[in-house]
Formats: structure tokens, sequence, C-alpha cells
């Protein structure tokens, strides 16, 4: 089997890759990263995804990312914004993180390079979307050739893979859910309330809204609980 | 005053480094690592290196690599190599970190982009080196189009400097003493003895070896005490 590394944040999209890199047969290597991030309640998510798709290993990393802050995810005096219009967003907002997935396919490249896995999958994806710099089609190129300059091995052998990366929302959900993906136990919020121990997202964040209007698109409930 | 960000190892290029940006008038932000190597000592150097040079800010990141492993730095299972022919050198040796300085660069990038500096140095040199992958100029130059594809800025914005890049380690050390540098506070060993709490370069590992050549060019006694 071939192996891959896969960015698992524990979200809709990364749930999503998951699956699409199951069906590819691909043995997969998972990472989340506790960033130190509002939302790091994520990576029990990414736990449970791992464990019911099976896959081959998971590596969480700590990394402090509030050293850096000027981010709404990882400066707690920021507020995440609300009941923006994401759908006509033109500004990159304060939920930007600098340089997050530069850092996150940093670290995939060092595990792919000492497993010896070709193939890094990334949920990024530019349709519905936050406008976030580090997810554009660009991006995942300019990494991709980086990839091929940094290791060990100085051939065209890592290939970054981003297959949402043209997909809205719902197409994204679709394609789950054909793949029997079990979005309850995916978790998007960035603002994330607990009540008596429960996990609800706060559905006003820009993670919820868009991740609401992509099951409403095709019609479906979004089997995860929200406030 | 321009700002820069410079990543500190607390070694002999990343020292140098340092005064060559300090010459240039750039206010440095420095950026050291605790990836649990090996040798983290350094990062005393680095602390030591950015209160004598006065810099802007330091800042220590902590990531844990041991989680990948797979190097002699950041497996205590894997010896240090001695005595190597480090001039004939045709491999890479088991001390290269995978993707190492695609990380660090990736959080330099973060720390750029948070303080607005538009330029990042690094001491990579492709001279006397270990055959690091990451420290050829066409590593450095991939980098360098990477971020400006990775940020909120997307332009020509971002510049990576490595001044060291085709300097032989003797040009490095007159370099850097033209410029004052105290090399008795840069620690370049990966292999150090610490006895009755002073620290001592073992002096046959491939950094010791190359920075000692380096000194033994220039006829100079290296300042640094070796066991």
């Amino acid at each position: 089997m071939k192996k891959a590394v896969i960015l698992l944040s524990g979200g809709l999209d990364s749930a999503t890759v998951c699956a699409i890199a199951k069906k590819e047969n691909y043995e997969i290597y998972a990472l989340s990263f506790n960033y130190q991030q509002r939302h790091n309640i994520e990576i029990e998510f990414a736990k449970k995804i791992s464990n019911k798709m099976q896959l081959k290993e998971h590596k969480i990393a700590n990394i402090d990312l509030t050293i850096f802050g000027n981010s709404a995810l990882t400066d707690n005096n920021l507020e995440v914004p609300k009941l923006q219009d994401v759908e006509n967003q033109k500004n990159i907002p304060i939920t930007y993180v600098p340089a997050r997935n530069t850092i996150f396919l940093s670290f995939a490249l060092a595990y792919s390079e000492t497993i010896g896995a070709n193939d890094i999958f990334i949920g990024a994806n530019a349709i519905d979307y936050s406008n976030y710099p580090d997810c554009r089609p660009e991006f995942i190129a300019a990494f991709e050739k980086l990839a091929n300059k940094a290791t060990a091995i100085d051939d065209s052998r890592f290939k970054i893979h981003a297959p949402l990366i043209n997909l809205t929302k719902a197409q994204i959900i679709k394609k789950g859910l054909g793949l029997n993906v079990d979005y309850k136990i995916s978790h998007s919020c960035y603002d994330p309330i607990i009540i008596n121990n429960k996990i609800y997202g706060c559905g006003t964040c820009d993670s919820c809204l868009l991740r609401l209007k992509g099951f409403k698109e095709i019609g479906t409930k979004d089997p995860y609980p929200y406030k």
C-alpha cells in the first residue's frame, strides 16, 4: 500500500480528505496540531476520526503559535467574528493564522520523509472559504515545488494533494456522505461552547456558517450539535 | 529601521549572520527553536548572542521533532558520527533532521508576517557543510517563492537572505571577526560534553570538525573550549 500523510484537523474537510485517500487505497498517517488554538478541542475529534477510520497512525505535534499571536484563533484578546457575510467576504478575516498551512505542511513533509511517504494530503479549499492565502492553489503548487528541493531525495517525489480545492462546501459534504464519513465526529467551530462537558458549535463563526450553508444546500441536516 | 527575522541557532553561522544584518542596519528579531535536539544547550548560547548583540527581540519556539526522529540529533538511540572526512563527504549524514529548515523558515515566516518584516535571514551554507539538502541555494530560492504565495500580502515582499551560502567556513569566520563577533559565546557542537557545569565541544563531530577547520585555515585559535 502507498503511504500518505494527511493533515487532520478534526474538521469536516480533513475528515472528507481521509475518506478520499482511503478510497484511493492509501495507508494513512494522520498529523494533527495542538497550536494552542482557541478550539483545540478539535484534536479530540481528530482522534475520533482516526479511530473510526482505522488510520494507520496518528501523531499530534505540539507547537505553540501563541508566541506570534495576531489571530483570533491564537490570541484570546481578539474576538472571533460572528454572523459575517461569508458568501461575499472580500478581506482576510482575523481568524487567519499567519503561515499556518506553511508550518503544517512543513511538519507533514518531515513526517513523510521519515516514513518514506510520497503523498501529502491537505483539506484546503478555495471556494467556500475565508480567503486564507494559504488555501489557494498557487500556494499548494509552490509548496510542492519547495518540498522537492527540501529533502534528502531531490526529485519530483513529493506530491501535495488538495482534492477539495475547487469544490464548494456542499460538494465536499456530498462526496463525504457518499464515502460514509460520519460528520457527527467532525468539529469545525472556531469558538465552541461547552455545557456540562458537551461540546456545541457556536453556529455563527465563519467556519460554522460555511458548514451549515453546505448542509443546507444539499438539503441535509448537519449531525453536529449547535447552540 | 527595517525589521529582519533571523534564525538564531546559537552557532557560529547564525551569530555571524546577526552581525551582518546589524551592519546592514536591520532591527533584529531572532528566533530559536527547542526541538528537543541533543544539543539544545545551544539555545543558551543563542540567548547570550542575543543579549550581547542587543537584538530587538528573541523568541524561542518549542517544537518537538522527536515525534518524527530519524536523525542522530532527535533520536538518542542514534549516535552522532565522529571523525568523519568532512571535506570529502558525499552522503547526507545521519545528523540530518528531515525538513528542519523548512519548518524553521515557516515559523520565521509567521513571525515576519506578524511583525511586518520583509526580510528573513538564515545562516545556511553550502560549501563547508554536511550536504544537508535544505542548506542549498535552490532550497532557499524555492522557499522565497513559497513565502510570497503563503501570506496575506501576495507580492514579492519576502526576501530570504542567506549571506553565507557561498562562503567557506574560513571566510565566514573572517567576516565575523571583522564584525567583532564573539565566537566564544557561539556553540556549534552536536554532541557537547558537560563537566562540572562547564560545556565543551566534542571536537570530533562534523560540526566541530568544520568549525575547527575554518579557524585553522585562517590561522586563529577557536575561542570555544573543546575536550
